[in-house]
């Protein structure tokens, strides 16, 4: 006999989904339970929701597929929204599991009674509430798939505490087909065509599936062939670089630069991206950042590789793995990236949420070992220790380099408690400038000369200064703390030598 | 000249809303910047958005009237919206200034673009998007009138960046009219027969205002004349107790108490109060927890004396102060509520968010010293540092204690840099037993005989075990260990009588 939290999780199961990221409450002790009986599914314990919605999508960007999370009832999902929305830019399928209170229930309004749908739709997600115990498997079928896409996104399957404590049937299993693909190819001539006429006026901008290594390759054949300039679009999901892979630039954050990137463009061929908007509006400032009449055309990624051939671009010659050489003195923004990029292990996966510290870490890293790069996409701050949360869960045989700023780490601190409870290989740099650096800058960006105390006291970490080796310390994860680039190095290469998490508390000052 | 952020401040300002939790963004920058030409306006940084929407919850409870929030965008309100939820059922009035990007941006959907109206009305609450950088005032002032309400509540201004920087009118400032009280006296005499005539089959359901000394009073005197049951409503907003008032029990959050508390009535009357429901469901058990077939009747707060009066009910004898005695030994559930009963200094606030471990604590500080206590009113755990942060800058002369279960601390933990920061005098004592205990309790509450591995895993916040200590000490908190009574006195006395903040980390077991 089955309870309906067992058809829960075994629909999960049978769809593929084998990690659920949880942080539950009452309404979701029956899924609790069940989890017992379905050692399949692993569970990982999560603090706080914002973690476990940023690790399931950590997770999918490493894997392609959804892992779950568990919430409880709409104040638990409202926790875990900042990340569904980094998620829904990021095209990372989601399964959120949110418990509800028993439908008999809900006329009571009880405490935390309040209107789930709502927040489940903000991030562009799709809802499923099954309208009996019997009707669960169904939806967390139909969720799976909706999840899966194309393009991946974010879905929520309200899961009643009555439905679930209840005795569900399992229905006859039939695997959902599979959407039907267009298997026309489709006219890519076009778009040939131009690249074969336009040169240097002509930019592929590169998103989505096209920032894997043969969507880049292709891209730098074309480039290389045709003259048209590439560019990946600013925040990619997911990023492959290093040896053996241009290393195509990113269209820039700050909209004076990207329009200096994009300045002279006729035509932006836009492949798995989309067209490039300001990050924010600034007075006196455009908010598309592509060139006025430029013409816009769109390509699928999975044509790059065959618009190549039809070009006949020749293939490059194999790009040389020489990493930077170790920087030696205090610490600043321009050498601990080579510090990075000197000791980046081999298949790597770079968490990035460096912000204004980072600003130099792709040109440090272009030559390391081959790895990933996971990115903030949709602009919530605190994402980055989730995300590698469910990179090193999905990838367990792959060190996890997670550069964090500092105030950016305390929105969901608590991943690193999961770190290592579940042991995960982490190395975690916190990239400490005792500032909100980059409202330091936008703050000028937006016109404002604002430097009364009450302003500069927002935008400042200090007073007390926070010190992460205790934090780490207190979440049970092994710390040090780096001035020196030297010392950055040694803690560095200890802490991907050991298994399980680590952090360095590094001291970077900030811009300027 | 005026930007539209100096005249959104002085509006607020005008409207008495003196106090600003912030946590800006780009978006915000000119608010930020406004802040330094309006020095009345305090604004009190905060590191993550639920610890600024809590700590206007706790601001409200102790002055009655709202304090202001900064949010960046739907993400920053998202990361605030449960403690928002804890505030709507507090009937706090909280005024919400979310940043929206430029109007003329919107449209380009930029990363961190999202439907923030749809966040702003899930906890009730009420959304104004002024038309124009001109509508800014109207707009404030309108905010300010539907928080205060009654009932209080949370209201949203949605202020579009490109209205923050634009220059904006000052309208004539005129003090909106307040809402026109009903003079007419409530016809009281139709509770006041029921009251004569019906004895202990009546019960006094006291919430909301009538949980003041002035409430409680009245329903003792009430009592006492009649042979009614008082009872307080189960999670009251602000409850005052301690010596000369009269110690009224709370309705139990375990429903098969509150079910024995209301065993036998005939008549229940609502004192702003709602008529008492289960907060989860339980297979088997009601919903409802007034006996079937009792008649309900509601009565104002503010008639409770009136009631009294009528009813000939004499003054009760003062209640005599006698802390309980200080208890020696190990540290568990019964003994460490002694040690804060005997040892509360006078005028404190409590915030209790202790959870399971908290359940013998009205006893233990019945005949303390008098004392304020808020409670998690919504069911959204992480309220607790959040509003100890906001009652502490609304009552500067009033020890706040902040008694906090472990797993809960952990959703708003960096509240405890804000303590440092603003040198809040709180004391911070953490019940840490190594678990979400009230799980375990659920657990084996909703009928499940779980014990596999996975669930307890899920139920367990050992492996590793967690270092408060280490993490006051990472946000600048001076913090100690306690193991014993005679270790929580010794702490406690110091950490009450040293001014800012201090953090106990308090082993307890778990019960059972």
């Amino acid at each position: 006999m089955n309870t309906g939290a067992d058809v829960v999780i075994g629909r999960l199961l049978a769809g593929g989904v084998e990690v659920c990221f949880a942080n539950p409450g009452t309404s979701e002790m029956h899924f609790v339970a069940a989890l017992d009986h379905t050692p399949a599914m692993r569970a990982v314990l999560c603090l706080f929701e914002g973690v476990a919605t940023g690790a399931a999508d950590g997770y999918a960007r490493i894997t392609g597929t959804p892992a779950a999370t568990l919430l409880h009832l709409g104040p638990g999902l409202a926790n875990g929204l900042a990340n569904l929305h980094n998620a829904r830019r990021a095209h990372s399928p989601v399964v959120n599991i949110v418990g509800d209170h028993a439908t008999y229930h809900k006329e009571f309004d009880a405490p935390l009674e309040s209107d789930i749908e709502a927040l489940a739709r903000w991030p562009e997600g799709l809802v499923f509430r099954p309208a009996a115990a019997d009707a669960l498997a169904v939806s967390v079928d139909e969720a799976i798939t909706a999840a899966a896409g194309p393009p991946g996104r974010v879905v929520t399957v309200i899961l009643p505490a009555d439905y679930s404590w209840s005795t569900a049937e399992v229905p006859v299993v039939t695997t959902p087909e599979a959407p039907m693909r267009d298997d026309v190819a489709a006219d890519i001539e076009p778009v040939a065509e131009l690249l074969r006429t336009s040169g240097p006026g002509t930019a592929l901008l590169l998103g989505g599936a096209a920032t894997t290594e043969a969507g880049l390759i292709a891209a730098a054949r074309i480039s290389a062939a045709v003259g048209a300039r590439a560019l990946v679009e600013t925040f990619p999901a997911r990023l492959t670089r290093g040896a053996g892979v241009p290393p195509i630039e990113r269209l820039a954050y700050l909209a004076e630069q990207a329009e200096q990137q994009l300045s002279g463009i006729t035509h932006l061929i836009l492949v798995g991206a989309r067209s490039p908007v300001a990050f924010f509006a600034y007075p006196g400032k455009a908010s598309g950042l592509v060139p006025r009449g430029t013409q816009i055309q769109t390509l699928e990624p999975a044509d790059l590789d065959r618009l190549a051939d039809v070009l006949a671009a020749p293939a490059l010659p194999p790009a040389v793995q020489q990493p930077p050489a170790l920087p030696s003195g205090p610490l600043n923004v321009a050498n601990w990236v080579q510090v990075i990029g000197a000791l980046l292990p081999e298949n790597a996966v770079i968490v990035d949420e460096a912000n204004t510290s980072g600003v130099l870490l792709p040109a440090a890293t272009a030559t390391s070992p081959r790895h990933d790069v996971l990115t903030l996409t949709g602009g919530a701050i605190g994402q980055g220790l989730p995300v590698a949360v469910g990179a090193a869960v999905a990838a367990p045989d792959r060190p996890v380099v997670a550069l964090q700023a500092d105030g950016s780490a305390l929105y969901t601190i608590s991943a690193l408690w999961t770190m290592a409870r579940e042991r995960l290989d982490i190395t975690v740099v916190i990239l400490n400038n005792h500032a909100y650096a980059i409202l330091q800058l936008e703050l000028a960006r937006v016109g404002s000369a604002a430097t009364g105390p009450q302003s500069r006291s927002l935008l400042d970490l200090g007073n007390p200064d926070i010190d992460f080796v205790a934090l780490a310390t207190g979440f049970g994860v092994p710390a040090s703390r780096a001035s020196t680039a030297e010392e950055l190095a040694d803690q560095f290469r200890v802490a991907v030598a050991e298994p399980g998490p680590h952090l360095i508390d590094a001291a970077i000052p900030a811009w300027g």
